[in-house]
C-alpha cells in the first residue's frame, strides 16, 4: 500500500466534503447525528463482536488491564455513545452565527460570521467511544474529519465508522465527511500531520508523550493538551470550611484527570488551622503527602518535597504541599511551576480574588470552587473535543466553538476605497 | 557570540517581562506609548542619522530602489510613527475584559476573561516603522515582544528600540518588555521560532517566501499571511454602476496590496453589458487583461488566460477575467483557485448575497464593496499587526484582540464536583 498516495486521497476527499459540511444546515446535521445514534443502538451486537476481536488481540499482546478496560465496549458504553450524539444534536448550531455589525466612516458595515475550520484530524488512543464523540462534534460544527484511532481498537473503530458513514448518507451528507484511516501503518500519522493543504488542525487525544511527539513533527496547527499541574491556594482569609471541602474534592474526587489538584498552597498564617484536619482526610483516603519544610513542621508525617515535586503531575494519590507567606508568593509559584491548566484560590477577600483571577496565567482560574470543574460539560459546552493548554485559538475545554473560527463580513452599497 | 545562549537569555527576560505587562493597567501602558511617541519626535534627528548609516550601506550593497524607498526614514514617516503610537494609546484596552458569566447547575458561575498571549516574536523586513508599530500593539495588548527586523535597517531599528525602552521605563514598565535582537546573525531567527518555552506566537511580516520559510521551520505557532488572490464576482443581478465602480477600484486603487483583486468573475448574461466599459477603464489605466475564451469573445484584445493565471497573485497591473454561468460556478472557482483572503460579490439579490457570504471560504467576504477595504484600519481595529490567512485563532486583519486570547473564569461559593 502506498501510504502517501492513500493519505493524499483521504485528504482530498475530506477537503471536498468539508465544503458540503460548511453549507449544511442545522437540521441536516442533526438528522445525521440522530441517524448515527440510532444505528449504534441497532447494531450494538455487531460493535461488541468487532470489539471482541480487538480485545482478544489485545489480551494476546499482553495489554495492561487499565488499557484493556478502556478498550472494552459494553452495552452501557454503547448506550452512552448514542446518548452523547443525541446531546450534540440538541446543542445550538454555532455555524453561520453573525454579529457585531458596525458601520464604518467609509459607509461599509463590518461584522463577523462563525465558520467551520474545515478539515480536522483527530489522533487518539485506545478508547473507541472517541470515534463517535469526535465524529459527532465535527459533524455538528460543520467540519470534515479524518480519524486515526489506536491500533488496539482497529476493528471496533472501523465498525463504528461504517455506522457514521451510513448516518451521514441517510441525511444526504457526504460519507467522506468522516473518514477513518484504514491502515494501522504509523506512516499514515506522519502524512496526516503534515498535509497542510488538506488538514486545518490536528487534535491529539492521548498521553503526554503522544501529544508531544505529534506537536514536534506536525506542520498542521495542533490543539494540544499537555500537563495538568493544578493548584489550590488557601488564602489567609479563606473560609476554612470551604477550603477543606474544596482541597479534599480537588485531590480525591478522582486521581487521574488532568484537572485534579497536584500541589496545595497554604498561607502560613492559617496552615496550623487548616492542615491537620485536611491531612486527616487525606490520610483516611490514602493520599501520600509531600511537604516543604514549613509544612513538615505542622505535618511531620509528610515526606520532604523536592524541587521536582512542584513540577510533577502525579495523576495518583500523592499531593505536594507548600506554605507561602502571601498572595504574591502563591501566584509566583503557580506561574513558575504550574502548567497553565487550572488553578483556584480559596478566599473571602475581594481584592485578592480579583488579583488571582487576573494574574494567574492559566486556562481556567477559579475562586472558591474545585479545580475538578474544569471540563466542557461542567462549563456548559455540551461536549468537548479536548482541553487545550495552548494559548492561541482556544484555551481550556474546547467544544463546538473551538472547532470554528470567525470570518469578516462586509455589507456595502457600492463603496470603494479612496 | 553564542547565539543560542543569547536567545535563551532574551527569551527568559521576555517571559519574565510578560508577567508585568499582563498585570499593567491601561493607564500605565498608555503612558508608555505616549512617552515613546514623544521620544520619537524629540529624537527625530538621531533616528534619521541612524537611518542614514543603513541607507549608505544598503546603497553600497546595491539594494533595489523599491527596498531603499521602504527603508528610508523621513520627517513624515517619523511623524506617522509617533501618531500611530498615539492612536494605539487611544484604543480601548482589551486586556481583562470579562463577560458571558452564566450560572451552571452545579452552582458555579462560568465566564471568560481576555488575556494577553504572553510573548510575541515579530520578524519583519526592511520597513523600520514596523519596529514602533509592533512594539506599540504588543505593549497595549499586554504582551512582551521580541523583534527581529531586517538587517538593512539594523542601526535605525536599534535607535527606535532604545526610545521604546526609554518610554517603557518612564512608565515604570520593564524595558525588557520590548527587546530587539542585537545580532544580524540568521541563527537567531532559528532560535526565536523554536523556543516554545519562551515564545507563544510568531508574526512574520514580509514576503511570501520569508513567511513560508518561517512556517516551515517554526515550532512556535505562526500567524501567517501568505497570498492574497482576491476575486470580485459580478452577478447577473448586479447594479452595473456599482459593479464597474467596484471592479475598477478593487484592481486599480493600488496594485501591490494583498487585498487588490487579481481575478474578475462575471456572470455570462451581463458580460456584454459590463465588460466593454470596464475594459475601457482598465485600458486607460494600463491594466493588462487576460481572459478565458468567453471573455475574449467580448474583449478580443485580452490575452488568453492559462490555468496558471487563476492561481496567480500578480501584485501588478494585470487582471485575469473569467465568465461564469451561475453563482455556484463563481463560488466554486473562488474556493478552488483563491487564497481564502478576500472576495466580493456584486449583486442586488438577497439570497445570492447570503449564499456568497456563507459559502465562500475566505477571511473576508463582502457584498457590494471593494476588496480593498480588507484592512485593520478600515474594519475599525485601530491598527493591525498583520493579516492572517490561517483559519485557527484569527482570520483576516489582526488587531489588538488577535494578540490576546480568552481564559475561563469560575466564580464559586465552595462548590465541589460530585
Amino acid at each position: 500500500m502506498d501510504i502517501q498516495a492513500y493519505m493524499q486521497q483521504v485528504g482530498r476527499q475530506a477537503r471536498l466534503a468539508s465544503r458540503a459540511m460548511a453549507r449544511a444546515d442545522a437540521g441536516t446535521k442533526n438528522a445525521a447525528l440522530l441517524a448515527i445514534a440510532d444505528a449504534i443502538v441497532r447494531d450494538a451486537a455487531t460493535l461488541i463482536a468487532a470489539n471482541a476481536r480487538d480485545m482478544e488481540q489485545a489480551r494476546a499482546d499482553g495489554l495492561e488491564p487499565a488499557l484493556l478496560d478502556r478498550l472494552q465496549l459494553t452495552d452501557k458504553t454503547i448506550a452512552t455513545m448514542a446518548e452523547g450524539l443525541r446531546q450534540i444534536a440538541a446543542l445550538p448550531d454555532p455555524v453561520g452565527e453573525m454579529g457585531d455589525f458596525k458601520f464604518r466612516p467609509s459607509g461599509i458595515q463590518v461584522g463577523k460570521m462563525r465558520v467551520p475550520l474545515g478539515v480536522i484530524g483527530i489522533i487518539y488512543e485506545a478508547r473507541p467511544n472517541v470515534t463517535a464523540d469526535a465524529a459527532g462534534l465535527c459533524i455538528k460544527s460543520g467540519n470534515a474529519t479524518i480519524l486515526r484511532g489506536g491500533r488496539e481498537a482497529f476493528h471496533c473503530n472501523q465498525a463504528i465508522a461504517a455506522l457514521v458513514k451510513e448516518g451521514l448518507a441517510t441525511a444526504g451528507l457526504p460519507a467522506t465527511a468522516v473518514q477513518i484511516i484504514e491502515t494501522p501503518d504509523r506512516a499514515a500519522v506522519g502524512e496526516l500531520i503534515t498535509m497542510t493543504e488538506f488538514v486545518d488542525v490536528i487534535v491529539p487525544r492521548g498521553g503526554k508523550s503522544l501529544i508531544a511527539r505529534i506537536a514536534q513533527d506536525a506542520r498542521v496547527p495542533v490543539i494540544k493538551h499537555l500537563d495538568g499541574i493544578c493548584h489550590v491556594y488557601i488564602d489567609e482569609e479563606a473560609d476554612p470550611e470551604k477550603a477543606i471541602r474544596i482541597a479534599d474534592n480537588a485531590k480525591t474526587q478522582r486521581y487521574a484527570p488532568c484537572n485534579t489538584m497536584e500541589t496545595l498552597l497554604v498561607h502560613s498564617n492559617v496552615a496550623d488551622l487548616i492542615l491537620p484536619p485536611l491531612a486527616a482526610i487525606y490520610e483516611q483516603k490514602g493520599v501520600e503527602l509531600r511537604g516543604c519544610a514549613a509544612t513538615r513542621d505542622i505535618l511531620p508525617e509528610a515526606i520532604p518535597a523536592t524541587e521536582e515535586d512542584w513540577r510533577t503531575e502525579y495523576l495518583a494519590p500523592i499531593l505536594s504541599i507548600k506554605l507561602v507567606d502571601d498572595l504574591d508568593a502563591a501566584i509566583d509559584h503557580i506561574n513558575t511551576y504550574g502548567s497553565h491548566h487550572t488553578d483556584a484560590i480559596i478566599t473571602e477577600n475581594y481584592s485578592k480574588a480579583r488579583r488571582f483571577l487576573r494574574e494567574v496565567d492559566s486556562a481556567s482560574v477559579m475562586v472558591n470552587a474545585s479545580t475538578r470543574f474544569a471540563d466542557g460539560f461542567e462549563y456548559g459546552l455540551g461536549a468537548e473535543i479536548g482541553i487545550s493548554t495552548d494559548k492561541i485559538h482556544a484555551r481550556g475545554p474546547v467544544g463546538l466553538e473551538g472547532l470554528t473560527s470567525e470570518k469578516w463580513v462586509v455589507l456595502g452599497n457600492g463603496e470603494i476605497r479612496v
